[in-house]
């Protein structure tokens, strides 16, 4: 039996094994969640082993570990595949949204929902799914194998690229492989050739020194919450268009091809809005949505609070309002450049009586990858033998900041082969996967390792 | 001995008494304290009667109850005083910056720190005391007395309107006496005449219909906080002026008479400064600082919430933002009127993808007393005697919107005859009450009491 084969009798295990994953909250965010996490990393390295790979290990970094495995019995001429995924993800809150709880996986239809089901267990596990079907019959992989399985993605990585510079020997490989992203829909694969970097930070505003009473001070005392709404109003304009000085200054301008490509891709605006649960679009007008999502820089605020946010009133003048933004960025910004300018900024615009501390929480690089190389025509193949048609080759706006790292550290490119739908609810209440793209998606892993060696 | 003697010598049972009626949290807004409302109550009234009042009873509203005693001893032909105040409390969060339990009264120097120390348990209690001195004494007050405590203050006073409209009859006196606002400074006593109004409102911005990962829809889907951010920014300019159309319509202007009176009011900027907290002013230019503290509107936005607010990062474009707005008013706008204005104006301006719902959640009308009357020449002399200086006339930022019921309701004026010191950090943490001004309090109050069968 060829292992595609295999793989496509042990579908059902393929779920069974999935759900008890999903099982486990491992939500890097939140401390009470600490060993949860711990307990993830133990679990898919028990997996790793019992799918054929003679090495695994949990390999502790000063946050939460890094899960390392590798499989090389394809021998030194047989080119070596390094497999990135990451096994903790998002807070579930607001858990009330939920139809169906976050940590208990449900089936409905051909959908699996749960935290983690798409973003990025269920992705991830496609490729150990990959490695068991070839230990089950042919014995080995075509092609040597390592795993790179962090538990910190959702929390900005701030471990993974230190641990990839003194681990570079060991992680040394010709092509990288990634499943953490979406397809355009069921039937119709891509692959991601660009990715948004990111710039998160946290602002604080301070006003008077304690909290006032807003009847006695109110009128004459700068209001922080008052002040930071004002601020905050400057970054960008109603259209969408940032306004901090300087921010534009590195984006490498859209080529006419890129957006010739671009205005090809199937996008249904009505079925886009129904997936985006809105009315209507919205942002810079000189752009299509689709390049707005995926190749124009953002600014969203993510959460913002300060003073009484309880039920009934409260007529406080508080002493401190905040707010957390992140930015998307398109190559070739400067993550940590673009904290200054931000930060720059809203010190210049803070009006008298309102101090303001920002805090640079997370920053990661955009990246963009050739689309002409040979481990990437031997993904469009794969895709083409998994999903019977060639995949559309698209930018993503989310981001992937380990992409760039494996550039600037490891040299290698990486194949963005995800499995993800636009719809799946990441980072949101209701997350799910869509298990026939799962399937489908380790068929594709499959042949793609079973090319690999001959293009 | 005479009431003022008596009430001298008997200062320490004041405090005590005080400190009791201080443990109680008795905190309006929150579900938790509704049987502490209720004992607040309870306590009172049987002080009441303990101090001299031959009828004392808690009366039941559809909120929290209103304590209401009975003193006519005097006569139908000795004028009728009605002393109205409020035995609730503000929250006390945020817990943290509080130095001392504010509900665990804590002596230092000649101040007393718990919360309602000063608004409003402390000043309502300096009318019980003056009551006892007489009944101690010379056995009655020598005018009628009447007391409405009410529970609800901190919340909006949604009973109290209604409670003296079907309860005219009950309440019917010549004159109101409330003691819930604050003099200049200990040596310095004031009156007020003038109350600003208050209008709150909650507004609810919703964008997508559920949480979204903004690295997937950021860019062309509005978020609610940055168009929250925008809304808010466009209610006021950066001077502090307020551009919701319509708001100034019904402004009575300050005459120059007013403002020649209102610049010779004693005012140091740098202890005021020193007192709120703060480097600086802010606000409209065109007004002083004591204008615009109680002569002029204003807008606080008194809380702000939306998407994650935990520690670490999220990257969610949240489904709603939410904030609380307060604007005080001052004669003769009208509450809901300016309910209505923010409402249009916000919706007005909500961009595309973005639905707004504000609900009204509290109303009030400012209200302005004559200086010229009989009783409020009683109040000045009851000053004289109790502090040895003149009062000044000033006006008051807060609100106390029974000023207005009672004028439209029982057709009586008010005299504001205040304890507090402007430091006292009402609504805020460590909020506290200097014992010497409640002390010469019950002296005014007694000696108002004495004065007022006579002007």
């Amino acid at each position: 039996m060829k292992p595609a084969e295999y793989a496509r009798q042990h579908q059902d295990d393929f779920l069974a094994e999935l759900q008890e994953f999903l099982r486990i909250p491992s939500v890097s965010t939140q401390a009470e969640h600490r060993d949860d996490v711990a307990h993830a990393a133990d679990w898919l390295k028990a997996r790793l082993l019992e799918a054929g790979f003679p090495h695994a290990e949990v390999m502790a970094t000063p946050g939460h570990p890094i899960v390392y495995a590798e499989w090389l019995a394809a021998g030194p001429d047989a080119p070596t595949v390094l497999i990135y995924g990451h096994y903790d993800v998002q807070p579930a809150e607001p858990l009330e949204l939920w139809k169906t709880p976050p940590f208990e996986p449900t089936l409905a239809g051909d959908d699996l929902f749960a935290r983690g089901a798409s973003d990025d267990k269920g992705q991830l596990y496609v490729h150990v799914k990959a490695a068991e079907a070839f230990h089950k019959n042919s014995g080995r992989p075509p092609v040597n194998l390592k795993c790179l399985f962090e538990g910190e993605e959702e929390i900005g990585s701030p471990n993974l690229a230190p641990f990839i510079r003194q681990n570079a020997a060991l992680l040394a490989a010709d092509v990288a492989l990634i499943s953490d992203s979406h397809i355009l829909g069921p039937d119709a694969p891509a692959i991601v050739y660009a990715l948004r970097g990111m710039c998160y930070v946290q602002v604080e505003v301070t006003g008077p020194a304690q909290d006032l009473h807003s009847g006695s001070y109110g009128g004459a005392v700068n209001n922080p919450i008052n002040a930071l709404t004002r601020m905050l109003a400057q970054l960008q304009n109603e259209s969408g268009e940032i306004t901090i000085p300087g921010f534009h200054d590195r984006v490498r301008p859209l080529t006419e091809d890129e957006r010739a490509k671009m205005a090809r891709l199937p996008f249904e605006r009505e079925q886009w809005l129904k997936e985006a649960h809105v009315t209507t679009d919205w942002g810079e007008q000189a752009y299509t949505i689709i390049e707005r999502l995926s190749a124009r820089p953002t600014l969203d605020i993510n959460g913002i609070w300060g003073g009484y946010t309880e039920p009934g009133v409260k007529t406080v003048l508080p002493s401190k309002a905040y707010a957390k933004i992140s930015m998307r960025l398109v190559p070739d910004q400067e993550p940590d450049e673009i904290a200054q300018l931000i930060t720059d900024y809203l010190t210049a615009i803070a009006p008298p009586g309102i101090s303001v501390k920002v805090d640079y929480l997370q920053g990661g690089y955009g990246a963009m990858v050739r689309r002409d190389s040979p481990a990437m025509r031997a993904a469009v193949s794969a895709y083409e033998a998994g999903y019977g048609v060639t995949p559309f080759f698209m930018r993503e706006g989310g981001s992937i900041p380990v992409v760039a790292t494996f550039q600037k550290v490891l040299g290698i490119e990486t194949i963005l082969m995800g499995f993800g739908l636009p719809d799946d609810n990441l980072h949101a209440p209701n997350e799910k996967v869509h298990l026939p793209n799962l399937y489908q998606g380790v068929q594709t892993a499959i042949r793609f390792m079973e090319l690999l060696p001959s293009v």
